[in-house]
């Protein structure tokens, strides 16, 4: 299915041709016909192809795609074939083209961090956070999934996260702000971000379900884990903070049950060759 | 002013709380009262302040914008302060930190580019491209601008620009293709990507204005240069491929008048300090 | 905060004012000064009045706020004031009006079935289902708050909730469901919806974190809720299909942890009294 | 054809499922092949079936459509069929099921009415409030239709309808009210509310088109048409305020050419059975 | 009030400045402090001045509005006044300017018609059709009303006007028609496009409340009303198809008694000068 | 291709039958068969074509479009035929016609102008300025294609052009100014308007690359371009202010290389002729 919804993806297709293609309509060439393929230049983890696909289609071509988003391609592998007259090629090209390339970089940075955590420790789940580029969310959310990751948590309506910033404006015992929280949101896991091994055994013992545990390099989360043993209900663990794909075996080695990162929305996009010619 | 509408920002907010702040709100801190403060924690410049501003002014606080887009700020800068309660707070605290430390990523990227470019040669340009993000074209722009360059081209419908992929269609001397966008667009400048020197020289005689050299290394842009000597009406010399703040210098030491580049897009983010209290 | 956005506000109110409110152009009155004022003819807990009073300054008018949403207020008590000319006034009030009787419908119904169940049990939850009219979900969210309830769902994008249509498609014992869903889904409790005591006695022993127990009687819920004493993680109880204001004590008193309704979308509208008059 | 546009059906769907559906990936069912099958479990007036169907269309399905919006449906009657994969058929359950079981209890309440009026007057309107939900303005149109009614107003633009409200702010006899809208609005019928018999005598000698007896019981309906006989032009006599299914008939049978009501919005949904197989 | 939302007047703005003032910012002026004034070049009836002053606050200017819409101005007369900085005088400046030309050139045309109409006959009604330019109809609606106007009808779902192409599918005796009519939409006028006066009189005849000739000569208009003198309930009578201000009193004098006309919309233009200068 | 989106004919659609087409339900004819056709009734030339085709396919037609937008059509000559539905058919029917009337009335009136300077100078462009409706920017860009013509400028975001108004707030010599202009915008041509010869003369020795000439007759555009004779790189002369197809031919006699005019905007629109029958 499409990441965003077919009007999303006019819309994009009209911000880079919002009046028409002056270049091809200067040189008159608008009316031949042509096809154009997408391949990997470089190896990557597929992302948004249907998205691109469909943006096409909304272009006037004809598509057939080849691969799909999540599929690990080898350089070379092909991932479109595209068929139309120049002008419609021609116009939705680059946006397709982009839009492959950044999220495919996302979701190869995150199978990467997938991999690296799951080589270690093969039960362990990659959580991306919500620290996208504003206006793109859909798109990252593809590409997180396409990489093999969920998603931390979409936005602030469906999840509960206590943040320091929250406890600022509290003045109460950790256990009687979870006794409130159970009782508000009894459906919801209750996450809490701590900075410390004090302030995560102490989480623990309150009764938080997912301590996140904030900037702990992976030797802090190794010791702080076994002094979860005689906790009643053991609390998930979240190693969260500057987690990539060169600590992510680190971390899971160190026992952490899930790995949050923002790490994937900083990937170089991944090469797309884009190939137009005449028929 | 904003570069986005102020329909786009409540969209942006919405998108990240679409219905209400269940932390907060299962908290029951959302009617006290609090004050946040963003800060530069690093070096950077300064981009998309006002649209920040104006996305927590739609959560509801009351915003003092201390510095403005552009500006270069130093680590532990102050770059605005809101008031409100801490519902207002919470709610777009996230979103605007992020949409300041995205595109200020790439505001400072750029000025990298340009300062390195214009230490050696103080007027040249630079511009970078359409490749953003797809969705992001408007901040995109917004945050090119804060760090200096300008925008090589807005899409298909503003500028002329003829690569291979369109004289692939056609089948006539490049003169004859120069007269024919002459005539259908005598108020702009005709530009052309160039992948070899020999393409280049062919570009020159047959009259485009503007040169883009694709993936020209500085010395064969230095080489390139003085055949243009000859020229009755030298083309500007836009450098393209790969450029970037560690070789911007050397383009401008070669001589090139443009430096057109991709690379502030993929520039990491720069860390906004947040810190939220009650009062 | 208002429930929807400013741009969604003025969706409204030019969805029934589109081009002009014909009957005050054609009287001439438009420029008259008036006074408007809204009261609760019914009992009743009030909802949206936040976006009621931003839609009525979108009209044009000065709105003072008197009673916010969530108050329970008495027959006759003050809810807003609004003043402008005629047309201002004239414009946005049934918008307004209906606004908030419909969704303070919604809001009173919900608080009667938590008053219900609080009665009995004052830890217990409500929470509300995701079948409300499509295109209101933002407002439904609201005013379910507003009677002091939460969501059981905001749409499929962020719970875990198993159906029979989901186990349709799967053929693996129930513990090896369970086991996958929680590598993919760590911080999210994973529910299912069951419909015999059996099945509610498999889904508990293979691990699910709450057991929705669809059409349930009160009496087969007591009977259902000891069975679980030997559990070792006694899943949470959510007592679905058919709760309603009228036996909500009842599955209180069964154990239910929490009751999930869609009840309260049924609610006859409250009546809103609206007095306009020239000043 | 549809009530809504392609573009307010893709921002339905997407509302509930704005990231993809978290079950129904995590269980890695997705790519499965199903079909699913509505059904009428109650009696119903069927409404909003095309929107129904393009909406799972939007989602991915293949869908015949077996019933049409209008018709009369016994219990078990088959509405619709959709084929998909599971991820597109679990995608646009709910909404789709939703939004026929929302407005078609609109629609039959609706016929409701519409059938016990014309069993004593054959001849006699049916009239729909525009006091639906602000937002659903469209479906609520398409349902009360499908019911056999038709709207008594589609919003401020378009009607002259003079309230109380209105008079407040004028000060001159009826008949000069009447002189002055006839100029304004020659095309227009001319209606206004009144709430005693001795203002509807009054409205229809000044002139008016249509007499609006505002919460008038059929005993004082019945009393006051026979007062008309006199009148050069007898007003269209419409009853307003508390008409429904109960009383139809009785208004009916006192001599009201119209009835104006609003009861339909508060009908309970018809339930849709839903049925959703491998294939 | 504004003709459209604040949303659609920020579209208008963003769609001529999208990504920033190009010239503006190359000169470097844009935080020059300015003032703007708006007056009238030729005499003209004001249109859209609201939405105009609405559309530079967006653009950041503090305006002053000195006349309003429908106001009837001389030749030099002040329109509004604008302060703001260069960048935000610079950037609102031609889409306010042309907004208030365009439609002030419709309203100007259309209170000439209703002038010259007026003269021979007071009472008589001018109403606009829907024939403007796709995309404008809320301008165009307020410049009819602005120029003293109505509208003939805003669209399809709101007045019954049966042409020639409806009755193509119908075979049955005109009063048949307008029986199903009347019990169908009760509360509106009847009306029907006839071309010739024996339809004009068989509508008559049949009941239809409304007349509308098509294409009728003044003479044919003046030799028809007297035949209506037996009608029991004389129909209104529009003349329509070619109506202008040349001929408006001819029609009126003919005995019309309401003129339906699209020639406004294609009235020229009314220049506004507009100074900017430096303070 | 399509001058709008999808999305937006859409809405082009509905905002003429919100709510459905009363006439058409309250005739019951919607379900009968019929045809459509649309032919030219007057010479024109066509624009807009392909998007009234897709919003007839929108209504539910079939659409066979016969003639394509810039063709030149002869009276009578057909331009698209539609099957379906009544209903689909009447719904259309208006917007569809109007789209392509008015925006024909612009293509044939650009083309116009086109023929007249083109019959003199063949190399001569005609560029159509930004004073279109606001809102129709898309529709008017397309119009003005067919005509043949081509965009002076899309908005203030992609072109230097330099104003009086400008010039208000700089306090430089010229060639200072065009110096920075340069500098800022490499890839730019620098257009200035310019009032008198002398201003003509000091911007062309200044170094801009157009000179907009506002206002000046044929004879003064002829009297200034000799003198332009001794300048080293000759700008290009762009005549503005009142060009028309009266004047074209001599604006084009007098040397002009562009001529930027607005007159087009204001043509008539050309008519089709609508054939609806049953079949």
């Amino acid at each position: 299915m499409q990441a965003v919804t077919t009007a999303d993806l006019e819309r994009l297709l009209y911000d880079d041709v919002p009046y028409g293609d002056l270049t091809t309509e200067a040189l008159g060439i608008g009316g031949l016909a042509g096809v154009m393929e997408f391949t990997a230049r470089d190896p990557m983890v597929l992302a948004l192809a249907e998205d691109a696909a469909a943006l096409l289609r909304l272009s006037g071509c004809e598509v057939e795609l080849i691969a799909a988003s999540g599929d690990r391609l080898t350089a070379g592998a092909p991932i479109l074939r595209a068929q139309d007259s120049a002008s419609g090629l021609l116009r939705g090209w680059k946006v397709a083209q982009t839009l492959i390339e950044i999220w495919s970089g996302v979701a190869t940075a995150t199978r990467e961090i997938v991999e690296a955590a799951r080589a270690v420790s093969p039960g362990i789940a990659i959580a991306c956070t919500r620290k996208n580029t504003p206006g793109t969310k859909r798109f990252a959310v593809a590409a997180v999934k396409a990489g093999g990751a969920v998603m931390h948590r979409l936005g602030l309506s469906e999840t509960i996260l206590v943040f320091a910033e929250h406890r600022a404006f509290l003045d109460e015992p950790l256990a009687a702000t979870v006794a409130r929280l159970r009782r508000a949101a009894p459906e919801k896991k209750l996450i809490t971000e701590v900075s410390s091994i004090d302030a995560a055994l102490a989480a623990a013992e309150a009764g938080f379900d997912v301590l996140q545990l904030e900037k702990f390099a992976p030797p802090d989360v190794a010791a702080f884990v076994p002094q979860l043993a005689t906790t009643p209900h053991r609390p998930i663990i979240a190693a969260a903070g500057g987690v990539n794909a060169g600590n992510a075996a680190a971390y899971a080695q160190a026992g952490a049950d899930v790995l949050v990162t923002s790490a994937p929305y900083m990937a170089k996009p991944r090469d797309v060759q884009v190939k137009i010619g005449r028929i």
